[in-house]
């Protein structure tokens, strides 16, 4: 038996008895399914010595392999990422059940009795990179909602990742889920991730976690339906109505409250008209923050010794203390240089000009757009959804923030009295 | 330049138009694309005699190429077809627009006011095979919910497509929508269909609708988001609690009242405390209507002169006058032998026990399920919802009928006052 053929098997096991445990989750009570994430919360807990001990194998070896400080990091278990991660599984345990949700009803004139009900997706396979806590997140959103869930981690995290899945997977077993409600890929060759994206008998829907190379990757050698979540390059327009005391407020916030995630801020657009007396004061600021500004020659008129912007900035995602600065002429400029730099992720306009921000909002085409708020609110935990699998930039299926709601689909459930068609 | 620079370059040019014309039609109102979509009907109508014209030219080439009558019957163009097309248009300025509807709407603690409403999904491709009344029906339904859309029909009917394509795309440029709303690919290579099933930059999601095959390639190929129409593997289950009389209408409805499409019954599933009193009386009203019958050994035992199903049988898709049974020990054999055979499509029970339709409605997983009604009715008109493109077979986005709602998205509109992400 060759090695691909071996492989290939251990991936298709896998694959049917993810579908197995999606046809008993499916029908799973919802007290039974929150019984198991209560018990699966106890057990890191519990276990928090042993998840820390496997951890620390993943840390000594990214160590020796001269793998950076902050992916190490991210690697890490401690006493907080236990606490975080039993904590998320509790949060699951409260948020409303969304299975068996009647999404419509209605009457047809023959008599039928048509209802739409939330049903789970069926198995999900989830493939991300070095943070474990994403093992049990996803574990407890996919089970919450239904599904089976298949978890492919970075190689980095194998130790650790084999500790908790077996945890969460004896703890969800013993208090009455399948035990493949949860399967972890324990083998790391390459090759099991393109048997796993071409396994469309058994999966359902592919959710890519990490840095855009992956993600594009996924997309490209799935035969299975992938749900993505790019990259955010995310706009503030400041407009010629702006309340600048308001306007300085939601652009700090949006550039530094947490300038590495995806709903952060990366460019500045201002309106000509209040450009003079808005950017040297919000550039003040954002200096003492320790942003780095780049200016196109407008910004770089009004506020000379900032850096030169170049076309590379328009459109980056630096995810760090840097902000791209445009002045713009008008709105219409803003909302073309939106459309052509950005990526369709968060983008806010502050503005008391209602007309001018129910035009912004309109025309603007992202996941979420705002009127005076800073963009980092476009969050599951901020909406009031709960916890959330990511913020999709796709537009099929689930847009912006993915919560329970989102990792279901529905069937249509038709009752009669003997109805046929004419 | 080589031929195939050139199909790049020519596609990539459609689908830059198709994405500047998309955010035209994103804020389109209403009553424009009302307007748009009545004079194609109007133009449909008036132009029949070219249509047909350019029509003959394709049945023509066919049957020189010696392509079967039930194609060239598809492919064909007659009053009746000019009439369907211009009734269909005409439809779809009937139904409600779904752009802009409000599909949540909640404020947050801190003031945050959130709606969730309703865009279009952007750019989609439609690629599809030899009836040419396709082109109309789906340019109406990507239009009326504000899409840009690109077809590429079967290369048959290309005369057929390229008549109507231009005429609808006059129609919908004199009435105020960019003509890029609609465009036909006009070129024939094969290179044609993995160019744009890999233009990411342009098109939001691609519907193939076809043939299995057709459906397969296209899934495998492209990189984009598809959404599949597979086929309708669909089964009337006759509970022992049945009305018999019931039972026999459902039973001859979905299986023959139009046997080729994929809501229509392939498999008979009875229980064995009925299936001799009913398994004669539906055999032979059944076979009074040409069906021919392939039957299990338990089947067989009481109608000794039915065919024996082979493995081949069960789980096929005929299509056509031929129906698989079997004899079933209860529910318990029919919902597993559902779930391994069936499509997920189409599933019905007869009975009058309402606990055992409870749990055949719960536990069977198909995009819609019938109790003591016929499967044919898993329609996007007969549910409702007017015009369809097709009946989704996938999990994700839409699933059963798809009609102008599924094809949109929606955005996050957030409202504020200043609020900051502490």
């Amino acid at each position: 038996m060759t090695t691909s053929t071996q492989i290939k098997g251990y991936v298709e096991e896998i694959g049917r008895r993810a579908r197995a445990a999606a046809s008993v989750l499916a029908n799973a009570p919802t007290s039974v399914k929150n019984g198991a994430l209560l018990a699966m919360a106890q057990s890191v807990e519990k276990e928090a010595s042993s998840l820390i001990a496997a951890n620390r194998v993943d840390l000594q070896a990214a160590e020796k392999a001269g793998i950076g400080a902050s992916v190490r990091q991210r690697l890490a278990i401690t006493e907080k990422t236990i606490r975080e991660m039993s904590e998320g599984l509790r949060q699951v345990v409260s948020l409303a059940d969304p299975v068996g949700e009647v999404l419509g009803e209605w009457d047809r004139p023959n008599g039928l009795k048509i209802r739409k009900v939330r049903v789970p997706i069926g198995v999900i396979a989830m493939i991300y990179e070095a943070r474990p806590n994403v093992t049990a997140d996803a574990a407890a959103l996919c089970i919450k909602s239904g599904n089976a869930v298949i978890l492919r981690g970075g190689r980095e995290a194998l130790n650790s990742n084999i500790a908790l899945s077996r945890l969460l997977q004896r703890a969800a077993a013993n208090a009455g889920l399948p035990e493949a409600a949860l399967q972890l890929i324990e083998r790391v060759e390459h090759r099991v991730v393109s048997e796993l994206l071409t396994l469309n008998a058994y999966i359902d829907l592919v959710i890519p976690r990490g840095g855009e190379e992956l993600i594009r990757k996924v997309a490209e050698i799935s035969t299975i339906p992938v749900i993505k979540h790019y990259k955010g390059v995310c706009h503030v327009y400041v407009d010629m109505a702006a309340d600048l005391s308001m306007a300085e407020s939601i652009v700090l916030n949006a550039k530094v409250q947490k300038p590495a995630v995806c709903n952060a801020a990366e460019a500045l657009l201002i309106h000509e008209g209040i450009a003079r007396s808005f950017l040297p004061r919000i550039a003040a600021r954002l200096r003492e923050k320790g942003v780095e500004l780049r200016g196109d020659p407008g910004a770089r008129a009004i506020v000379p010794d900032m850096k030169t912007a170049t076309e590379k900035d328009w459109g980056c995602e630096f995810l760090d203390l840097i902000l791209a600065v445009r002045v713009v002429k008008d709105m219409d400029e803003a909302i073309a240089y939106i459309a052509r730099y950005g990526s369709h992720h968060s983008d806010a306009i502050v503005t008391s000009d209602k007309i001018a921000a129910e035009r912004f909002l309109r025309e603007v085409d992202s996941s979420a757009v705002f009127w005076n708020a800073s963009t980092r609110f476009n969050d599951g935990g901020q909406f009031g959804m709960g916890a959330e699998i990511g913020i999709s930039t796709d537009r099929i299926h689930a847009r912006g923030p993915m919560a329970l709601p989102e990792l279901t689909i529905y069937k249509y459930v038709v009752t009669g009295s003997g109805q046929v068609r004419e």
